[in-house]
């Protein structure tokens, strides 16, 4: 899953490593050195550009401290779990659906109940991981993943660490609503920290307690036209649907979005959109598209909130690992707020012209209900309300009966003033449908370092070479004077290029040979050299880090060339024709 | 200190309100809508720009969860402490410094023991701000403001959410330093959460429980030359030293940095340098300078890490409200990890010369140090070690004392083998002195906002403005059709000027003078019209939000025009003249 290189490097050369490393280990919590934070921010920018400038999303930042109160509400409390097994020898606790999946043919363990998990345990004779002992009639408890904490001194309220950045957009939908003109479909996007309570943390960025989601809640009326798929109908999408996953020996199909829509493979038309611009995303900051599929969730497999969902997973080191995930989250958490909370999560929908309905309605006769019922007077009246609008037809007799207050209430028709009257109605109140692209940033930082890897040889020599593309590379530019004489306008050269913009290092440490290999190391994409001819010819070298090949260039034209190579305006092979013809 | 207005537009217009309101209050978590998100990011990249992009300094990221250990060593587990009195009526615990500071002349509690406050409030007969139940012989505690939590689960470790971002830095100094290719100075920054339980929190962004800090911690040699002030030398400060609170009626100096370091009013030229660079980037990003001063900390009043500090200090609704902090850290805190921790926090200085040095050893005789002492023989080798480094002299007689085991051992000199020798060393440790600029970016979005905020009247009627430079501003453009057959040009426009990175809004909703009003209270500023005429001469009006001024210009240049006034290449009079000339 991960590799040992892509550990090393990252590690060595300030991406990213385990953080508090002087006080031993304490598993699941990374720090980004400065080419780590770089690559990182540059990664999330590009998702910004993306999902929220290019599609005239909203963004907003709240809070990772989150009272229990929403959590309840949204059902992490009862049920983000995990299947905890500890170890009665060594104590160490474990994923007891892992084990499983390890010891045994069950690919799908998490989707089982903890005592079927705690049987195939015992059947498999699973063995502690850490000590060898056996773990056969161990108890398996659901573990739930979120942090806790207390709010405040004295009398404290409980709140957790968000497990996910979407449960703050969806608690402040009854304001958001109102910024987007109560016009769907919009989008509000949010991306920051959030936090899992992970029993095994491993394998680097991979499964840690603390990362960074990019998610976005894209509300959509239920019965809404679905976005445009032109821009993305001919994007190549491989899938792997549940169903080939259940038939044996099935694998992946190529449809592109449009075909993936007509032929039903993916059925929401939103899911489908942002799978689309997920795929062209994926491949502009790094992750390799022939080592990136779309697998859809098996039914025991969804989060409780989902009603379908389609995984992004990157080929790393053989495994196929989750690097975002394509939620239809249906009306699930509007409304379980709308039931826990005091406010409305609805949207109201003017009609465009009013409409004229029939409304049953009640208008009961207290006098005869007071004396009759006494305290659960009111209560009655709340349940023939409630019943005139679902069943009005159980008022058509003489009688009619309602619960109310635990028992069972009976009274004539003619008591409850039950009647059907026309209502001039402007609009409804709906509950939109979400769909969420969910994008584990870290995971996604770890694929692109792994991809992008190489060991190649130059001149003879070995050398290591991250081949990210320009856009996210941690330096865009290396600049190294050959001599002394060259430093000063070096140096210049490489601010001019870092206040554009444009990340450079200036380095005039050892043969321009280790400066190379320093920046290939970290995946600078150009180098630009000063020789002892730039005083007369006022030109500089620029060289590309994945061919080598080198142009002279114009000193005063180079952070143009290198802007527009960056941005994919041009080619270095077109820049190479433009100079060496001139 | 907070003015209704600005939090009434912050939360109706999409800038910053209290989070989860739908499940009630509670206090200290706020979100940030689109709007202040926007406004948050850019006061953000402004602070990259600023502090870590032109200094050439490295920023990272680090995890917001952080075991019991590093919070230890670093002395925050101790001391990082609010005074809590509770009420013994209602229950609400309250801030007993701040009590104490509203009924009395003291002005600085914070600095006192507990026990003296627990005294004054007895004394000035205090009453519970919620309840007026008298406060008299109610115990005052320390709280310690750090969440706590479990990592992990069954033999779980404690955690604390960071108080502030630098520790993140200072635990990874070792791995940082080869970064940095262990040559000082260097900088390293964090922009990231950070979480105080507060007792107390109110007044919307000034004290929150979660809050966004922007700190660079700047490593520099003990004993270095310190920064090139040139570049800063003539920026003014308004500076209000310790000794002039302390002396009754004495108010601000205005000094520049020059003056403040050549009169020995800020000491540390790091920090003198570092106040010039806040100074200019607060009025950058919109804080009023004439209500900007810096405020050194009194003696009693700073925190358990810093030898001195000033606080930079905006004027809010009548009030000194601290928008952050400039701390002379000295080696207060790698001290502390070299010690507490298995890994050195110094840096290894190599001499331009090795040098020759007399270094005291001792090499004792084990064949008489381990009968005579038994098991503390091993301890007594460590003392005389110790010894001989710190107090040579003490090997000058016949015998030798040292204290082992609890127990003072005593030898004949011979035994020791306490011999001088000379040396060759070629460099030496060194702990690097800390300076910190540390912004608090929640509330220098608050002191932004309320800065901004302008009523004035346009032809006749009221208009409400935020008057933010646009270098911050959400929204740089805002793009109107006077009819709907200007939509798609206007639409195309807006679409051109967001993905140059500048967010523009189209609208076409309601009079042009109400879309203005609209912009005008967001603070986007510039606007721009297409009117009936722009068809024919491919025309555009551009409005500037202040003056209310406007200027025809080319549609095609309309982009590069918003741009260099953005930029403050430019100013709208230039462009006026430029334009209405031609």
């Amino acid at each position: 899953m991960t590799d040992p290189d892509v550990v090393e490097l990252a590690k060595r050369r300030g991406f990213f490593f385990q953080a508090n490393d002087a006080y031993g280990s304490v598993a699941g919590f990374h720090a980004f050195g400065p080419r780590g934070a770089a690559l990182k921010r540059n990664v999330e920018d590009a998702w910004r550009d993306r999902f929220v400038v290019r599609e005239g999303n909203h963004e907003i930042e709240s809070p990772t401290v989150v009272p229990e109160d929403v959590f309840a509400a949204s059902g992490h409390l009862d049920t983000f779990d995990d299947m905890l097994v500890e170890c009665p020898d060594c104590g160490e606790s474990h994923r007891a659906d892992h084990l499983v999946e390890d010891e045994s043919d069950v690919e799908d363990a998490e989707s089982l109940a903890a005592d079927a998990v705690e049987e195939l345990l015992a059947d498999h004779d699973a063995d502690c991981p850490t000590c060898d002992a056996a773990l056969a009639g161990e108890a398996v408890d659901e573990f739930n993943l979120m942090f806790e904490t207390s709010i405040g001194p004295g009398s404290s309220q409980t709140g957790y660490l968000r497990p996910e950045t979407a449960q703050g957009i969806l608690v402040e939908f009854p304001r958001l609503k109102e910024y987007a003109r109560n016009q769907l479909p919009f989008g509000v996007a949010q991306v920051g920290r959030s936090y899992r309570n992970e029993i095994s943390p491993r394998n680097s960025l991979l499964r840690v307690r603390e990362l960074t989601l990019a998610e976005l809640q894209q509300f959509a009326a239920p019965d809404g036209d679905g976005p445009d798929l032109a821009p993305v109908a001919d994007v190549p999408l491989r899938l792997y649907p549940a169903a080939a996953q259940e038939r044996e020996g099935e694998g992946d199909l190529e449809l592109t979005v449009r075909e993936a829509v007509d032929e039903g493979v993916v059925a929401n038309p939103w899911l489908a959109y942002y799978l689309g611009r997920a795929r062209q995303w994926y491949e502009r900051v790094g992750v390799d598209p022939a080592r990136l599929r779309f697998r859809q969730h098996l039914p025991g497999e969804l989060a409780h909130y989902a009603s379908a969902c389609w995984d992004a997973e990157a080929r790393l080191h053989g495994d196929w690992v989750e690097v975002g995930g394509f939620a239809f989250r249906a009306d699930h958490d509007l409304t379980k707020h709308d039931a826990h909370s005091d406010e409305r999560f609805t949207l109201f929908r003017e009609y465009d012209e009013p409409r004229t309905v029939e409304r049953p309605t009640v208008d009961p006769d207290m006098s005869y209900l007071g004396p009759e019922f006494g305290e659960a007077a009111a209560d009655v009246v709340d349940a023939l309300e409630t019943l005139a609008e679902r069943d009005p037809d159980a008022f058509s007799g003489d009688r009619v009966t309602v619960e109310a207050d635990d028992e069972t209430c009976s009274l004539p028709v003619e008591k409850t003033g039950f009647a059907v009257r026309e209502e001039t109605v402007h609009g409804e109140h709906v509950t939109p449908h979400v769909v969420e692209p969910s994008i584990g940033i870290d995971r996604v930082v770890y694929a692109v370092t792994a991809h992008a890897l190489r060991h190649d040889e130059v001149d003879g020599e070995e050398r290591t070479r991250l081949a990210l593309p320009p856009t996210v590379a941690p330096t865009v530019a290396g600049v190294f004077p050959l001599t002394d004489a060259q430093a000063d306008r070096a140096r210049d050269l490489a601010d001019r290029l870092t206040r554009r913009g444009m990340p450079a290092t200036y380095d005039d440490a050892g043969s321009i040979g280790r400066r190379y290999r320093r920046q290939d190391e970290i995946g600078t994409p150009f180098c630009v050299t000063l020789d002892e001819r730039t005083p007369a010819d006022d030109c500089a070298t620029i060289r590309d880090r994945d061919t080598t090949d080198q142009v002279r260039v114009p000193l005063a034209e180079v952070p143009d060339t290198i802007a527009a190579l960056r941005a994919g305006e041009t080619t270095f092979d077109a820049v190479s024709r433009e100079y060496d013809d001139g």
